[in-house]
């Protein structure tokens, strides 16, 4: 969609604009996760974050699923608030030498990067009800309940290990 | 701090470090809302935003006094995050014409915000916890439980009226 054209009408443009929005975000994460998972030192830290490697595959086909029941092409468009949050993530380990503190930048980036998923998938999903996209919702609060449980797993991580052992 | 400089050392480099991520964040909130609240239509998302900006000083304000209570000084370092989330909540914006549409795209900005201020705040309150700062601890936990009541609160906005007008 073109800047200032006014390509929005409607909310199922909104939909579909918000739907490509995170297509676009969990192929950026995609790409980020290998990298914080390298980085990584404390055992449970790397398991979830690549469990969550697995699970946002799983979003990202998920995703294109939603596309093809709501009739609309899979195509991602840019989104800067991913860009910037993976930015910040990138230039704040890249400050980081202790590799206890440096888990708890990871983890603090991380879920930045969830918390992000979790109120574009919250809207995504009201949108689908409200347009009567019932199957639709469906799909994406099941991606919602995923991205909210791994936030939690991380909060736990932060809490029972590795946040300690930094102090 | 500068980049690639490896600032950072211990968890109390890192805490300092976020705490000046989110008060430039909270600083970009505070002239990004006035816009919002100047493009919505829906009266309860234009009070809805208007306290949200009232808060927000509060939180400048609360965070200054972490600051002075943790003996740092209080000053911004970018956060591409923030810059990220602002810019595509304005560009979005600038792709809508209908007004019920609008309000929905602002909601969602909004709530990216909140999101954003919800991780940031949450990942702090535990950090001054394992630092023994329980005084800190307590005021950061003050503004995470606000920032999560304004987004429960734009979620009713969405749910209620907004959205189902734009459909």
């Amino acid at each position: 969609m073109g800047l200032f054209s006014k390509d929005i009408e409607t909310l199922d443009d909104l939909f579909v604009h918000t739907l490509r929005d995170i297509y676009y975000a969990e192929n950026q994460i995609l790409k980020a996760l290998p990298k914080m998972i390298k980085q990584a030192s404390d055992r449970g830290l790397v398991q979830a974050l690549s469990e969550h490697l697995e699970q946002t595959r799983t979003h990202v086909a998920r995703l294109e699923e939603v596309f093809r029941m709501h009739g609309a092409e899979p195509k991602a468009v840019d989104c800067p608030a991913m860009d910037g949050i993976i930015k910040e993530a990138n230039e704040l380990v890249g400050e980081v030498s202790d590799k206890q503190v440096l888990d708890a930048a990871i983890i603090a980036a991380a879920q930045a990067v969830e918390h992000y998923e979790i109120t574009r998938y919250g809207t995504l999903a009201t949108w689908a009800k409200q347009l009567g996209r019932e199957d639709c919702a469906t799909v994406l609060v099941e991606t919602l309940e995923e991205e909210k449980e791994a936030d939690e797993i991380l909060t736990e991580v932060a809490k029972g290990r590795v946040n300690a052992e930094a102090a």
